[in-house]
C-alpha cells in the first residue's frame, strides 16, 4: 500500500504508546500528527521533527477536515475529556484507542460519544517506562495488537484499524472486548501481582537474600518496578477479571502448600507450570494465520474471534 | 596470585556448574580436572581439551596425592555416593560443593565423612539449561557465590574455598547454612513457584491469552521452563524454608484479593512489590565490601556473617 495516500492519523496523547505510534507512522512517510496536554511533550516532539500540538480543538478540527483516524492514547482518567472533545469537534471520524482494558474504554466512548464509529484496539507493548522520552518507532514491531471484533462492527472501519496496527509493525489479533480483558488479566495483570508478591517476599527476608538474588528473582520481579500508579490504573480497571485470576492463583498456591507440607512435594504445581510455559513457547514461536475469512462476509467477525481463540493472527492479505 | 602454583582442583560432576568451573579454571591455566559418571560427558569434555575421567577412585587418588581441593558438583541424589568415595580415597582433602541447599549437603557430608575438612559453597548461577553442552567459562562472572561460614570453620580452609570462588569470577558472600537456605527459599525457590503459578493461570485461560502474552508473562514465567525434576530436587530439598515463604506469599495474595474485592484496589501489594523491587535494584547496583575483618581473628566468622546480612560481599584483599 502507498503510505502517502492512506488516511491520516491523529493521535491524542503522546506518551510511550501514542508517541511511539506517531514516530513509526511519520518515519514511514505516513501523514500523522498528535496532541498532548503537556507543553514540554509538545516541545520535545516538535523538536524531534514531529507534528504535535497542545491545541485539542484545532487538532480535532483538522482531523475532521481530513477524515483522519483518531487514536485515543491517554491514560484512562483523561479518556472521558478526550471522547467529549472528539464528539464535539470530529464526531464522524473513525475512532480507535490503544488503552489497556477494552470494556472500560468502550463504556467511556459509549457514554461520551454514543454515535461514535469506534473500533477498540490494544497493542501489547511495554509499560515499564513512560512518556515521550521513552518512545521509539520500533515499539510495536512483532507485538500483538488486539482489535475489537464485535458482531456489529463495520467491516471497512475494522479493516482500517487492523491495517493501522499492521502498519505500526504489530501483529493483529481479533477478539471480543470481554475475552480480551479476561486474557490480559491472565497473562499481564495477574503477572504484575505475582511479580509484586515475589519481590515483597524476597526482600522481606534480609539484605543477604537480596544480595544472593539472581536471574529467577531479577526476571520474575521486573514488572514490579513499573510505576505503581500505572500498574494500579491498569489492574484496577480490570478488577472483575483480575479477581478471577487472582483467586485461581491463590487456590493453586494453597494446593501446592498443602502438598509440600503434607508430602514434601511440589510436583503438581511445578509440572503444571512447566507444561504451561512450554505451551506459551510453542504459541510464541508459531504465528499461524487466520484463514478463509472474507472481512464483511456473513459471520466474519465471529469466525475471526473463533480462530483467534486458537491462538491465530490476522494478516492483511489481498482478497480478505 | 600465580595460578600455576595454586592447589589443584578436582571436580566431581561435569554438568552445567561443575563443567563450567572446570572450563574456567583450566582456561586460566590453573590445574583442574574432573570426573563424570557418563562416558558421553567425559568424551565431550576430553574432546574439548579438558582433563576428565570416568574413573572415580583414580581421580580421587590423584586428588589425595596432590592435596587438591575436591568439589562436589553432582545432583543431590548422587552426593552420598560421592562423599563415600571421598572418605575412602581422599579423606584428608579440603572438600567443598556447589549444590543448592546447604543444610542438606552438610548433613550428607556429616553422615558419610564425619571427619571431613568441609566448607560448603553455592554459586547463584543459572540452571535453566543443564549438562556439559551448556557449560561455559564465564558462567560465574559477577555471580554471587555463598561460602559457608560457621563459627568453627578453619580459617585457612575457608579462605581457600573463598579464593576458589573468586578465581571462578564470582563474588563471595559469607553466610551460615540455615540463613543461606532461608535466603534462597525467598529469592530463588519461591520465585520458581510463583513463576509456575503465573504460567499455569495464564495458559489456563485460552489460546487467545497465550497469543496476547508479552514481556510480563515471558519474563515472569521463564524459570517455569526449567526441567521439572531439577526444580523439584532443588525446591523439595529446602522444603521447610520454602513452606515459610510460600505461606507468606499466600497471605499477601489473600490480603490483596480482599482489598481488590472489597475496595477495588491493589494499592498495598503493588506498593510493597515496587518498594521491594527498588531495594533489590539498589543492592544489585552497589557491591559494598565487608571491611575490617581479619580471617582467623577472634569472632571473624560471626563478623563476616553479620556484615553479609547487610548485603555486603567479601573481597580477597592482602592482609585480610
Amino acid at each position: 500500500m502507498s503510505s502517502s495516500t492512506a488516511r491520516p492519523v491523529c493521535i491524542l496523547g503522546l506518551g510511550l504508546i501514542g508517541g511511539s505510534l506517531l514516530r513509526r507512522l511519520a518515519d514511514d512517510g505516513h501523514r500523522a500528527y498528535g496532541y498532548n496536554r503537556s507543553t514540554t511533550t509538545v516541545t520535545e516532539a516538535t523538536a524531534a521533527g514531529y507534528d504535535a500540538t497542545g491545541d485539542l480543538s484545532a487538532v480535532l478540527a483538522r482531523a475532521a477536515d481530513e477524515d483522519a483516524i483518531v487514536v485515543l492514547a491517554t491514560p484512562v482518567p483523561a479518556l472521558a475529556a478526550m471522547v467529549a472533545a472528539v464528539a464535539e469537534h470530529a464526531p464522524s471520524c473513525l475512532l480507535t484507542d490503544v488503552v489497556s482494558v477494552k470494556t472500560e474504554v468502550a463504556a467511556v466512548v459509549a457514554a461520551g460519544h454514543p454515535g461514535a464509529r469506534y473500533v477498540g484496539g490494544h497493542p501489547m507493548a511495554g509499560t515499564a517506562h513512560s512518556g515521550w522520552a521513552a518512545t521509539h518507532s520500533d515499539l510495536f514491531v512483532g507485538a500483538m495488537w488486539m482489535v475489537s471484533t464485535p458482531d456489529d462492527v463495520d467491516p471497512t472501519d475494522w479493516r482500517a484499524v487492523a491495517e493501522l496496527a499492521h502498519r505500526a509493525g504489530a501483529v493483529v489479533v481479533p477478539a471480543a472486548d470481554d475475552a480480551h480483558d479476561r486474557a490480559v488479566a491472565a497473562i499481564s495483570h495477574n503477572p504484575h501481582l505475582t511479580a509484586a508478591v515475589t519481590a515483597a517476599v524476597g526482600a522481606g527476608e534480609s539484605g543477604l537474600a537480596l544480595r544472593l538474588a539472581a536471574g529467577s528473582f531479577r526476571d520474575g520481579t521486573r514488572v514490579a518496578g513499573t510505576a505503581p500508579e500505572l500498574q494500579r490504573a491498569m489492574l484496577e480497571g480490570n478488577a472483575m477479571a483480575l479477581l478471577n485470576t487472582l483467586n485461581e492463583t491463590i487456590d493453586r498456591l494453597v494446593a501446592a502448600r498443602d502438598q509440600l507440607r503434607d508430602h514434601g512435594s511440589v510436583e503438581v504445581l511445578v509440572a503444571d507450570g512447566h507444561r504451561a510455559r512450554r505451551r506459551y513457547e510453542e504459541v510464541a514461536a508459531a504465528q499461524v494465520p487466520i484463514t478463509e475469512v472474507t472481512i464483511g462476509a456473513d459471520g466474519w467477525a465471529a469466525e475471526l474471534r473463533r480462530q483467534a481463540h486458537l491462538g491465530r493472527i490476522w494478516l492483511p492479505v489481498d482478497g480478505n
